[in-house]
């Protein structure tokens, strides 16, 4: 597949980096698929299914997951242009054997039986692990998770923050961070208490990392206690105005960030998705973006917290001019991986590329699944390899900037090293 | 020219595929140029030399053409670096039988000379399709075009709606509109009776699309019946306040997309122009930009009229990310050609790429000429082709993602099929 | 370095092109380095360091110039991915001998030493220039400068005139431009005739342009004299409203265009810095950007005064594309260099290769190299030659669209042709 022997070369020695995944959805206790709606039922396959005119019947709760995925397969050909049908090629010849060179709905039982076959043994989860070299994989854990029952170690907890700051006017996240901390947080320094009691849960169970998406025209400020208060004293299901809902956000995310602090948590920032945006998508595919955003929004931030590390991931390429330039300026501003929109060869190549020639190479992250189940680390992280090889290959070591050691060993920063330091791991 | 064997064999299939061009300025009852005034006419020229020096007295109507072709002509020098020169180089050579290397003001009268023969030619116009290899051209049809006197199978009918949207304010529009229809338009039912007639209009005469083209700032939202005839009932002159204008273009708009559901047309939207930017320019060569403009402006209307489909053009690269991403998300929203500023090979290659890496191929339109004279959609749909050449060379061919016959499948989808099938052609 | 042999000759022959470098900070009374403090104590390399993790302590005043050196080599591992590296390390090659793989603490002082030995040779600012090929470089002068001591004619004076515009609220800058002027400036008529005899002092000194760096949301428009006096006429400390310091920026610069027209000096202007973002940054590393910006802000400027000429810097690659087009469109625009955070060969690359595929080839200023030691001169238009052979070879002599002869003709125009035609110099 890479005809370039150098490229070649250098994708054979990255691929033998272990592998620190920063940024995934797998749940701890299911990291691996049991059978292939599992895979296909990604939102990937089921957005662009439906994008190219498959209705949303198919994938309903009542059907068969063997009618859901052949549904999937008979709309592949649609969309069998695109990296991520490419994803499931790779899914399919690694992991289930598939000979074909093309998988459609008549492969549908064969392939869900070798499905079945394959994720049903005992240590399918280590051997896809293992497969795919990975070590560590962070989650994304909702506040009140309880963190039990999984080796942290492994599936690093994350402390995810999104409900918190853009839903703490709603009934339901009250009762459920008074649920997880016993504190009803109806003024300011309730909150903060009952935030203290979250960070304290999860460092104990060694959470490295705060995280959270905004949407493109967040802007964060800190707000006086007593104004927060005075958004939080309402009863949440008063609080309809835009305006004491956007203050009570940025009061929120202000505390986050004071707590990332004395906590010593770097603080993932994924910048610029709006949710709900196609308002009749399927399940997960309906968030899009306003290009029309900036880092600069976020500059008070950094020159608040600069003991809080910021790994940052942006939503579009259009805007990796300025990660570049907010990562080269502020000490405390780090690139991370390539998100969602972004996550396309073209895209990666261009950002990554631009990336390497002006951030300094320890403050870089270079990748991140975004995975909910295992078996995606493989055919995502392998997409990255590539073109990381590529970049090597064609301005570092034929230049003669590095030698191919050197290059191998800016690598293992991006894949595993900067990760381990940033987040504190090992 | 392409050095490369497989993009060139590549590129001869592609070139074998009868094109349809979805979006052209073609004038039906003169659609091939009589003279060279009528390819170096082409705003493209005429703002290029203006730009780089020319003053606009040499374009002057009252001039002879022969006069004004020599001025042009004598300032090519100074920007034979552009992918238009290319174009007319391309065209001098092809049709004209033109053998120097670079054509310049002492060419004038042998061009001039070769022009009117060849030109001249009683079946000239049948030549220039078959040597272009067009089957079906789109046209731009003002509102009260009778759409008489052509064959609209080959020549399709499309309605553009500019004036009614943002010129409905405007007597001249008002009388015209009232002379197609019947129908004085002064409040929103008596609108939509007019609206109505016209598409029936168009429909009976085979039109296939409706379109319109959008200043960066503009954002559809519906207006209730109540405030439209408002803003219609005031005399028009009188509608001089800027609010009361926006409104009733949306208003307007908002009834176009109803028509086109209930008549099942597509609704092209070029979006991100400001007209009369420089407003010394020459003719059409006086519309610029704003970059801060995003397709989230859309988003109720794509979420309002999910059975339109609207194949939409942007006007800079910058927002390419931006279409892939909307595309892929809404079943509604198609990508459509490489638009005025982004149709240069840069551009092109970079957005058709990672189109072709994220959006389902069934949901791509490759490219429209944009064209005033026949003899143009050579040059720009051979630079396309070779464009779309090298990214299935490079990224889809070698790397074993298609065969050479899956990827001219795609190239004929591109070029071909998708027009078809989205528009409702043949 | 470079692998492809027509990418190396082309290379080699734009070598031989005397250079134009129509901005640089180049002291005249001081242009070459004293020794490695003034050129690692550029603010590229402050701060990378900084940023990737030295503090500010080891780059104080008071420490030997030695000291600050060694601070910055011990870091220089962390960011010897980036393209400011290389130019050091080119530096280091080619001016001190250096024959290390890669510079760090322990080859400090050797470097010093040699830094001594080479830079403190008499004829070195001759050898220095004649080794980079310069011819002549234009500098940034303050207003007040009184522009003595110097050859002018190398040194080509540049009226900066950031303070007038955005600082005449300013005590001090009153204060100096009295001093310079002997005119104190209470209204727009004495500040029109002190803006005119800064002018006349200019240009009596061979000043060839006037200049200024303006931030994202800067949209200038005329402002009546009544207005601009009002302003003004406050004591300086008194104008703390922000709508008011917005207007006389506004007014001060639409006076400084209306000189540049009586004047005929070309205005360069330099879009989309904002000032003192990251606070606590190492000097001249505190400035980033905000990306929702547009040359649309300009376009009442650019039809106001179509007699000035108005060569442009964009501070991202995003933005490049509205460069092209505002240049291919009003004849007074002109395409200014690759600046501070798009001067990397990535975004070099991207935005040459466009703008020589739609801008006249007459209309483009290929580089400048915005340093303040001529030592940079060297490797920064090296980077730029490296690339303009790359896109030369590859999509102009490789696919015949010129000659290798006419590509250098063009290169010519790039690097020293169009500089002396838009700025009148020689």
């Amino acid at each position: 597949m890479i005809l370039d022997r150098l490229t070649r070369d250098l994708y054979a020695e990255i691929c033998r980096i272990p592998l620190i995944d920063p940024h995934s959805h797998i749940d701890p206790h299911q990291p691996a698929a049991r059978g292939l709606d599992d895979i296909l039922g990604y939102h990937y396959y089921t957005e662009l299914a439906h994008s190219a005119g498959m209705s949303k019947e198919p994938l309903a709760k009542e059907l068969s997951p063997r009618e859901r995925v052949r549904a999937i397969l008979g709309h592949m050909d649609r969309f069998d242009n695109t990296v991520q049908y490419s994803w499931f090629l790779e899914i399919a010849r690694t992991f289930l054997g598939f000979r074909g060179e093309r998988p459609s709905a008549q492969d549908s039982d064969a392939l869900c039986d070798a499905a079945e076959r394959v994720f049903g043994q005992a240590d399918w989860e280590e051997q896809v692990l293992k497969k795919s070299n990975v070590e560590q994989i962070f989650l994304t854990n909702d506040f009140d998770d309880p963190l039990d029952g999984f080796d942290t170690k492994r599936y690093v907890p994350c402390l995810r923050t999104d409900d918190l700051v853009f839903h703490v006017d709603k009934p339901a996240t009250r009762e459920r961070l008074a649920k997880a901390t016993g504190i009803d947080a109806t003024d300011s320094a309730r909150l903060r208490q009952a935030v203290g009691r979250l960070f304290e849960h999860f460092v104990s169970k060694n959470a490295k990392a705060c995280a959270i998406s905004l949407p493109p025209s967040f802007a964060p400020y800190p707000i006086e206690d007593g104004a927060l208060s005075a958004c939080l004293g309402k009863l949440p299901q008063q609080q309809d105005d835009f305006e004491s809902k956007a203050r009570s956000s940025a009061g929120v995310f202000w505390i986050l960030a004071e707590f990332c602090r004395d906590c010593r948590l770097p603080f993932d920032l994924m910048i610029g998705v709006n949710r709900r945006v196609y308002r009749d998508g399927v399940h997960q595919g309906q968030d899009l973006f306003d290009q029309r955003t900036s880092l600069f929004q976020y500059a008070e931030l950094f020159n608040a917290f600069p003991e809080v590390t910021f790994p940052i991931s942006v939503l579009t390429s259009v805007q990796n001019q300025e990660l570049i330039s907010y990562s080269w300026i502020f000490p405390n501003v780090v690139t991370n991986g390539h998100w969602w929109y972004s996550n396309i060869p073209d895209f990666i190549e261009r950002d990554a590329r631009a990336r390497l020639q002006a951030v300094p190479k320890t403050k870089q992250i270079g990748y991140y699944s975004d995975a909910y189940k295992l078996e995606f680390l493989l055919p995502k992280y392998n997409m990255y390899r590539r073109t990381l090889a590529k970049i090597l290959a064609d301005d570092f070591v034929r230049p003669g900037v590095y030698s191919e050691r050197q290059a191998l060993d800016l690598a293992r920063l991006l894949l595993r090293e900067n990760a381990q330091r940033v987040f504190s791991v090992q």
